[in-house]
């Protein structure tokens, strides 16, 4: 709540700047009664959840829409509307458009940066979930077509009889939808395997902000006929359009597929276990996460997954869960076989030990220790997450750099910040960097920003790997883009919303962005 | 010769049309001898090749740059610039948009649709053949960082002894460039196996046609902070600014590869047999490749390759090549054995009979037959080249549905058509439609234009699966794009290229490009 109320704070004054500074920019207006009456003409009344008019609901009904799930960003929309087609939903966009209507498109609202939640400009929320039906599958290509609010496991469930996977795999995969997920371009586990949605993804269907519908929803693996638009709307988080239908490539479930916790001596080992696991495990290689020491404890402590006994997590500083899934059990079995006794067989070896599930149960039970760790973090404390790409190599330093920072600070401590821990993909290069705390304070985050941003910079990385921009991080762009990048970001969202009514406040930082609203006085949160 | 002629002809007749129509659209203006001595303060004088000013050379040194490798484009520039830095492109650039002089970026000048010859517009070349260094390579994670004119042969070996691989490949390797491999989205056979160039390519340092420099060179596997904008300039075909240098991740070397010939006795199988292929070899499947049965003799009668016996061919209807690559030799070729033990084992088997390579030369021979058919086109006659995406099921319908055509208006036979055969990437949905015909004559391109387009465009495939669309295909657009997406691509063009210097006459179809210029004659070809 703390966080929250901090935010608020903290939006509220920097939108008084703009405001001042950038007073041309036209404000967004509020939603009024006569608005409600022109989307009932599009909608039918239970697709429509308001505050306003004579079928109001009250405010609590909106609060699932106006928060996100951690709990940390907060929206005031009085209205939310469930459109079922994308006829529908280009009729809602194209009448914001003309009345100036801010719109936030929402999916499952799973993000992690407040990319899905209202920002106190008086938008609406579109809500995708109403659209959830496969649209076509086809068994050898293996391409399937789906509306945005497809939840992610639906997908996943429709496919598996089909012998497909989805190419990529969330922990919150009960609740995302297939829409956000390109919206945001999302990343996760399967990404080492079966690569980024701009990759994966073959075609969109996307209203953009005055209404149009653009149908690039091709079921094409190759189609070199000019700009491929739809890239652009992949990790945009709807501040182009909104992407009503998904047209993806899934690939052939595998036959088989193990996996093994192995604790490392020292974090040097670590680059050259994953060259050597790219070696012997190649193509069959399909995760490779990195747990240091701290978010380990965390894990186990808290009940998540199992993996090594005590006596073997002794004197391990880190450890690594790998996965195969390949196309025949036992060849699979024989190369991470004899990958484990190679490197148990060295003269100095890279692991101190492993464990190699032998059954679905200890295959789930070893990626509970890793899944499990963000609900571990979460009973732990407040956490501050940074969702940062950097080199390998630096993944200690960055988790050990601001750990120290804190203690200069004097803020390391059962009273301050209990934990610094850190954990992701060594194969994608992407760290998640969690500082669990006692509480949220200013005191905290001003330690940690920009200190954060400024070290990812100072490695040429990236701010948001996987999680995107939103509202979080949306004003430190600049350590991760330079300025003409930002500059053409700009040209970009003003090509395609030159009213800026599509999630504003998102994604590009302030200069462009709309003042809030000079007339609602808790503009930001409930 | 003729097609040529023919070309410029048609060419010729639009732009008068375009020019009536269109009379706002400035021209471009030619390069004079001033402009050649601004370019002097760029550039040494050895990397300024002109026909203009006191160090002219003659026409004919120009002609390599001028005409592309199937000598079926023509273009009549003036002047090849060869810059060797990023700074000399930026600063090229920004000249010649001042002064509106129209600029073709050339790499290896392989493609095959007219993409990077002048169209006579006046336009110069800039050459990136002299940006060819190697900038960054990380064996950890496999990114590389080059030069937009490191030839993809010579990144291919400075790879080799770092156990990595190009994530492309392509016949024209040994001339075609990285930056060239970038702007046109060339596909190629790996792309089963690693996915495409939207996938694969990581950053790009672009100059953009006012100049700036764009450094989006990231080697950050993922990056979720905004635009993801670097896509546009992938497929653009230059006309959106010049490729300078180019971030792609590139995958370890496989320590194996086998592969097979394999004769079906109807195209009826082939469906069942990817699907079988997928499921049973599924991750080291890295190509299947389909040949119809005119394609394979065409190969075998010039040459190329070497595979099955007279008799094993014979009763079969069309052709298949299967690659595996894999992480180890002795599991690779027991999955195989079995594959191709099952299909023949079965009570309708979907196969004949089948070859598996035992050695580097069978290796290179099986693949010598499927990469032989280009030249053995061109050794039979003059080709007309489709490359289309299609659904795999009608693959056969298509090259059958041609030759009818052909056949009905009497065009079938020694004197006009010989061949019509198709083969093609069938894991990409890819088919090469190839007309074969004793020469260019402007009734066989009238019985095939719209024809082929139209026929593509009634299964929802795209005119141009991965050779682009240069100055071939870009009238023909509309065959695969709705209007919203052309019109949305012009407007992507006019926000980069608001005064249509980069590359003009490609990719986009008439109405918003220059006229030709009125004062020269014989615009378009030498």
């Amino acid at each position: 709540m703390f966080a929250s109320r901090h935010f608020a704070r903290r939006l509220a004054t920097r939108s008084r700047r703009w405001a001042s500074t950038h007073a041309s920019t036209p404000a967004l207006n509020q939603v009024t009664e006569e608005d409600l009456a022109h989307f009932a003409k599009i909608l039918s009344p239970q697709f429509i959840l308001s505050t306003l008019g004579s079928s109001s609901v009250a405010s609590s009904e909106l609060q699932p829409f106006n928060s996100d799930w951690m709990g940390k960003y907060h929206g005031n929309s009085t209205t939310v509307l469930r459109p079922r087609t994308t006829k529908e939903v280009s009729e809602i966009v194209k009448y914001c458009n003309e009345r100036r209507i801010g719109i936030v498109p929402q999916g499952g609202n799973t993000g992690l940066v407040g990319g899905s939640v209202p920002t106190g400009r008086g938008e609406i929320i579109v809500s995708l979930g109403n659209m959830n039906k496969v649209r076509h599958f086809d068994a050898v290509s293996g391409t399937l077509v789906a509306d945005a609010g497809c939840v992610l496991q639906s997908l996943t469930d429709y496919l598996a009889p089909h012998n497909h996977i989805m190419p990529v795999e969330f922990g919150a995969k009960g609740s995302c939808m297939i829409g956000g997920n390109c919206s945001t371009n999302a990343g996760g586990v399967r990404l080492l395997r079966y690569g980024s949605l701009h990759g994966t993804v073959l075609g969109l269907e996307v209203v953009l902000p005055d209404g149009t519908i653009l149908d690039q929803l091709s079921t094409l693996r190759k189609d070199n006929t000019g700009y491929d638009l739809k890239q652009l709307f992949i990790g945009a988080e709807g501040t182009l359009g909104i992407i009503t239908g998904v047209s993806i490539l899934t690939p052939p479930s595998p036959q088989a597929s193990s996996n093994a916790i192995l604790a490392l001596p020292s974090f040097d080992s670590l680059l050259p276990l994953f060259q050597t696991a790219k070696r012997e495990l190649s193509e069959i290689l399909s995760a490779f996460e990195y747990i240091d020491r701290g978010a380990y404890d965390l894990s186990v402590r808290h009940g998540q997954g199992r993996g090594l006994s005590p006596e073997e997590v002794e004197g391990a500083e880190c450890f690594v869960l790998i996965e195969t899934s390949g196309g025949r059990r036992e060849h699979d079995e024989e190369k991470l076989n004899d990958f484990l006794e190679h490197l148990l067989g060295e003269e100095k070896p890279l692991i101190n030990t492993g464990v190699l599930s032998q059954d679905a149960t200890q295959f789930a039970s070893i990626w509970g220790l890793r899944e499990g760790i963000t609900e571990a973090v979460s009973k732990e404390g407040k956490a501050y997450k940074y969702d940062i790409s950097i080199p390998l190599s630096a993944f200690k330093q960055v988790v050990d750099a601001t750990r120290e920072q804190l203690r200069e600070k004097g803020l390391l401590g059962p009273h301050a910040v209990k934990e610094v821990v850190g954990y992701g993909h060594i194969g994608d290069g992407n760290l998640h960097l969690n500082v669990v705390a006692a509480q949220y304070t200013p005191e905290i985050e001003a330690a940690l920003e920009p200190f954060v941003y400024e070290l990812v910079g100072k490695y040429k990385g990236s701010i948001s790997a996987e999680h995107g921009l939103g509202v979080m991080k949306a004003h430190a762009l600049h350590y991760s883009k330079n300025e003409v990048s930002i500059e053409w970001m700009r040209k970009i969202k003003n090509l395609f919303d030159p009213n800026g009514i599509m999630n504003p406040g998102k994604v590009l930082p302030p200069p462009e962005h709309q003042p809030l609203l000079a007339n609602t006085g808790s503009a930001t949160t409930a």
